[in-house]
């Protein structure tokens, strides 16, 4: 164990509105980061692409050409409001991590599918271990098939921690 | 962090004869296990079920009553190597952790599919974190769909901490 406190670590947190994501950091902060380390932490959130919301918000201007004028106020209130969530996520993370004075916080907000975005991420970054809520990641999880978590710990080469929401939370799972 | 050298946690290693697990293990000690904590390491091994390798040997009881008669001989066989499997990983497992003088270190040996031995065994120990590897669970791991690590990933209450072997090695996938 001694050559940890020496090795530089780069830790990478997926983080998301959710609590389940808030949980896996206090995880992380209590189990996974050493005192006196040179571990980097990096805090993630994956904004949702705009085709998403796009899509999902019903107006059906392929479909509809003459429809809905509205189409795109919608979508630029979502884009404000995604970049609000993002900008709220990202705070609320960086406050979980401000009792952390040896460790260095980055934080980065990409815009993709949560799947897409984390995996590339902990190439990017050169991770050496990914830390993650186990559900659907957020919002709009369902707009995506299947479990996030699931997909990144099959897909990434690196460790994959993987932090369930506790049971007193009614909607876990 | 404070609190954590004041708390237990009870850490489940899930072991067996791949090199993935034995990385994992290692991970575990180099990154998870604090120094000076009251950590208690769990190192577990699932021994295939007398069930599998009797199926799997092909002599068919059921089907052919008049057929060869070594078959007991070969299942009586199979569980004499599969219980010097079974200590040659404990074995291993334990000199791995020779090194960490301030944690417990205890070995649990059960009988079953791994898939649900790990996770029962994580509820019977109440572990906090389950570390793994990612691949199918070793020697056996054809006889089994799916992987154990995703199932378990899925079926247990606390962290788990999927570690794949490094890439260096020509297996890894």
């Amino acid at each position: 164990m001694a050559d940890v406190a020496t090795k530089e670590r780069r830790i990478l947190v997926a983080v998301d509105e959710g609590e389940e994501s808030a949980h896996a950091l206090s995880w992380c902060i209590k189990n996974v980061i050493m005192q006196n380390s040179k571990d980097t932490l990096f805090l993630l959130y994956a904004k949702p692409p705009r085709a998403v919301y796009t899509a999902l918000d019903g107006t059906g201007e392929r479909e509809d050409p003459s429809g809905y004028l509205f189409s795109s106020d919608i979508t630029a209130a979502m884009e404000s409001y995604t970049n609000d969530v993002a900008d709220c996520v990202i705070e609320k993370a960086k406050r979980m991590c401000k009792d952390l004075h040896d460790v260095k916080v980055e934080t980065r907000v990409e815009n993709g599918d949560p799947r897409d975005v984390i995996c590339q991420m902990v190439e990017k970054l050169g991770a050496d271990v990914l830390v993650m809520g186990s559900h659907g990641y957020g919002l709009i999880k369902r707009a995506f098939l299947g479990s996030v978590s699931n997909h990144c710990a099959q897909t990434v080469k690196c460790p994959v921690l993987i932090v369930k929401k506790p049971k007193t939370n009614a909607e876990n799972k």
